[in-house]
């Protein structure tokens, strides 16, 4: 749902003649991704995505994001790789926007979630992490555990209104729910660059095989454990909200086959595993109190979080997940 | 703006193997479009686009316009041509959907309309509605004049309020302009198959030559000279709504040497072009009035063609237009 900027015919024939990409086939707005303007871009070179970066978007973060795409695509990751003008420059300008050319990847994201692609989620989650290891960049993870009261304040800043409208005591809840998670995140794990967003409609999949991983625009430098938590969240659970244990197996099984998970990641995971939960309520929280209800928007109902959270907070230890 | 249906993975691939387009490569939403849900689809055969009928389109309707893309497109009119599969059929089912596959056209619409853009859509037409003449199909134009008054009155349903609010006196000023068209709308001009919304958005350009006219989900059969009308509203004004008579004459006169006009369409041009401009002023205000104000998507004003329609109403001769 995703077309915010209207390029020009002439502008965006001068910014492609700066691109070793031939002529101008066809040009198409793409419905995918929520923050920025997507145009599916074909050239006599091939198909490529063009995007223009909206305002939800920090312009310091692109350098970020983009060198990560690069870094992680010159390793072997399958994701989109930034295409360099002739003046070997990603990073450019168009329409008044920052705006990038990225390749184009093959394949069509999961709508059924089964347990081959869990394991194929986790090996590739596995792989990003230790692909990114020396990537020199950082990012503070603006939506990690520092953002969240901040966060839980502008969803609540309604009076909770919307979040009462939901569940009567929610508000109360999540409250609760993060000064527990907060006073219980863990120190010293292993971090590094991390996707933080890695749901299935960031993942494609052609004929049974992972072909690639896609959206970026969440990275950041944070824990790897909790990477894994967000895809534990976002992958393993059926639409009643019940946690499918051979598909989280399959998840941490193909994950640590990968990288390991050390003791202390693996004792964490509960707590990592509410984070994220807390993390993704607290964002559709937000968008909830902040869309009309009759906005021709498909709000998503923080309560398939709230849900997650709560088989979080009751977990113990790992084997809730099967391990 | 336009992905309402999601498809499983398991039903695209039975579809698709219904279908002689070899293996999926990939499938993505499409934003364009506001009435029903379009991918962009990618076969080891090619590009194509697949269309969900939502529910603002009547099924009864799909033959007529899928028989007449393939009508035209087989007379030499770049439109998307529906693909049949295996059976024979284009129109099909999925995900509870009437659907079908259509033909990618390549192109860019311009977002700053030319004098050329507006020369080589007038030959275009002329050359759908001669194209379209043998077509054995026939749909009454729910949106031509039959339709105005019961679309005025539910454009007023909030007590004129909407109305109103973007103008006072606007919902006056509509319902004598509507009595006024009604009154003087012409009998007996030359009918056929028209496309009923050629706006830019619809008309691909590639290297300066128009390759491919899309969206004939409004097609109706109705007066040719009020599709041309259609034309003239929607490509001949500039954004501050003043006619460039320029344009105008390179439209009207590169019809017409398609298809002469006779001298009642001449004669009728004005009123043509005043119903033109009260339909897509009132369908505008009908989405105006049943949008709500903080909603996240794009209400068009429909100022734009009151503006159009004045101008018209103030038109005695086809001399208004730069003949």
């Amino acid at each position: 749902m995703a077309v915010y900027t209207e390029v020009s015919d002439d502008a965006l024939r001068a910014f492609l003649g700066e691109y070793p990409l031939g002529d101008l086939i066809a040009y198409r707005g793409i419905a995918e991704g929520v923050e920025n303007s997507n145009y599916a871009l074909k050239t006599t070179a091939g198909d490529f995505i063009l995007t223009l970066y909206e305002k939800r978007v920090d312009p310091a973060d692109l350098p970020y994001f983009l060198g990560l795409m690069e870094h992680l695509a010159a390793r072997g990751v399958t994701c989109p790789r930034p295409v360099a003008a002739r003046d070997g420059t990603a990073l450019r300008l168009l329409a008044g926007r920052h705006a990038a050319i990225t390749t184009f990847l093959p394949g069509v994201w999961p709508r059924t979630v089964r347990v081959a692609h869990c394991a194929a989620v986790g090996t590739a989650l596995a792989a990003l992490h230790l692909a990114g290891a020396d990537y020199p960049g950082a990012r503070a993870n603006a939506l990690g555990p520092a953002g969240w009261s901040p966060l839980l304040t502008r969803a609540l800043a309604d009076g909770g209104a919307a979040a009462e409208g939901l569940a009567p005591g929610l508000a109360e809840e999540l409250t609760a729910a993060l000064a527990r998670i907060l006073a219980a995140w863990p120190d010293g794990l292993p971090r590094g660059q991390i996707h933080a967003d890695l749901f299935p409609d960031n993942v494609f999949f052609l004929g049974g095989s992972l072909s690639g991983l896609i959206d970026f625009y969440f990275a950041a430098t944070d824990l790897y454990a909790y990477d894994l938590a967000v895809c534990l969240n976002a992958w393993c659970f059926e639409p009643d909200v019940s946690l499918n244990v051979t598909k989280a197996r399959a998840l941490l099984g193909a994950y640590a086959a990968g990288r390991p998970l050390s003791a202390a990641e693996l004792a964490a995971l509960p707590v990592l595993a509410q984070g994220a939960a807390i993390r993704f309520a607290l964002t559709r929280l937000y968008d909830w109190a902040h869309t009309p209800p009759g906005a021709l928007v498909t709000r998503k109902d923080p309560r398939d979080y709230v849900r997650r959270l709560r088989f979080h907070l009751a977990a113990t230890d790992a084997a809730a997940y099967g391990l």
